[in-house]
């Protein structure tokens, strides 16, 4: 079936996806052709609609399709607040839990020298210059990985110079989890952050 | 996030690819906004393309993008003996061995009464209407699931009565795998085809 060449052409185009390999971007090329002409042509015109429609936030670099995003624009929002997330995704897992009711500012990645990118490949100056009087805590939600907390530590000591309160998640055996799952890592960090009753 | 209309509106249309849960639809979506607006342009052409160019052959039902599929085109091909299979994919994957050299059909889906899959539904009249003399075998090549079975019997109870051979793929324990993770299922299948040295 290699001589099919715009189911080809269509696998390589689902393949460029993060996180999806090569047979899955070629079940997907398959699955779409049962699709209807309507349908094709409805995702096709939902891809360019949310790429010209989607664009930063110009303030909290989330993702949105008005002026600034949803969460800026909620004057309900404790603006002393900002919660540092290294993508838009983790902006909706955040705001699902409903308890965070402060501001937003998303880094679009993690510092990572290997991967060639360093700290003005992310929106880190946009950060800084948010910082003026009215902004009391930043709280660093980057993901526990090695870029993660590189990143976390490499904020922690741009910010607090500036007088400005630096935080961190609580890590932590998970909710419902078992002891004897958790890792090494985990579980040490889960003491040494162990609190009082 | 709930919020970005287009984004969930993209998410929705990655959701409708068969095996392609809700999470892995707003990732996808997620990631494709990290696209060019090239690349996102070149997505969309290639899906309506590949609704476009593709078609089912006329004669074996498979998928091409040429008058007849490159299987029936090939006049190396023995055209004495025909494989049915379920669906275009499973095309792909005979190819690979380079083994058979014969035709294919292509069913598009199996019999399943509960899902109302009746034979009418497939490309059955198309496969009785082309065993005409030069054929000599028909090999079913449905999967060995309910329904592929069921439907490996009523292609067998209605195509052995025209004077044509039906085989049936063998089953058995898959090269490499150890018998102690086989199915009882599996293992039973395989003592019973069990073969001379």
């Amino acid at each position: 079936m290699a001589e099919i060449e715009s189911l080809v052409h269509l696998a390589e185009q689902f393949g460029r996806l993060s996180g999806i390999g090569r047979k899955s971007a070629m079940r997907m090329a398959y699955s779409l052709l049962d699709f209807s002409d309507e349908e094709a042509a409805e995702f096709a015109r939902a891809i360019v609609e949310a790429k010209t429609n989607i664009h930063f936030c110009p303030i909290c670099q989330n993702l949105t399709d008005r002026d600034v995003c949803y969460v800026y624009n909620d004057l309900d929002r404790d603006r002393s607040v900002i919660c540092v997330v290294e993508d838009a995704r983790a902006v909706l897992s955040l705001e699902k839990v409903r308890e965070y009711r402060g501001l937003y500012h998303v880094l679009h990645g993690v510092i990572s020298p290997v991967n060639g990118i360093t700290p003005d490949k992310l929106k880190i100056k946009e950060l800084i210059s948010r910082l003026d009087e009215s902004v009391q805590e930043v709280i660093v939600a980057t993901n526990p990985t090695v870029e993660g907390e590189a990143t976390a530590m490499y904020l922690s000591r741009l910010i607090k110079p500036l007088g400005v309160k630096v935080t961190r998640l609580a890590y932590g055996i998970p909710v419902g989890a078992d002891l004897e799952y958790a890792d090494e890592v985990t579980l040490f960090r889960a003491l040494e952050g162990r609190r009082d009753f």
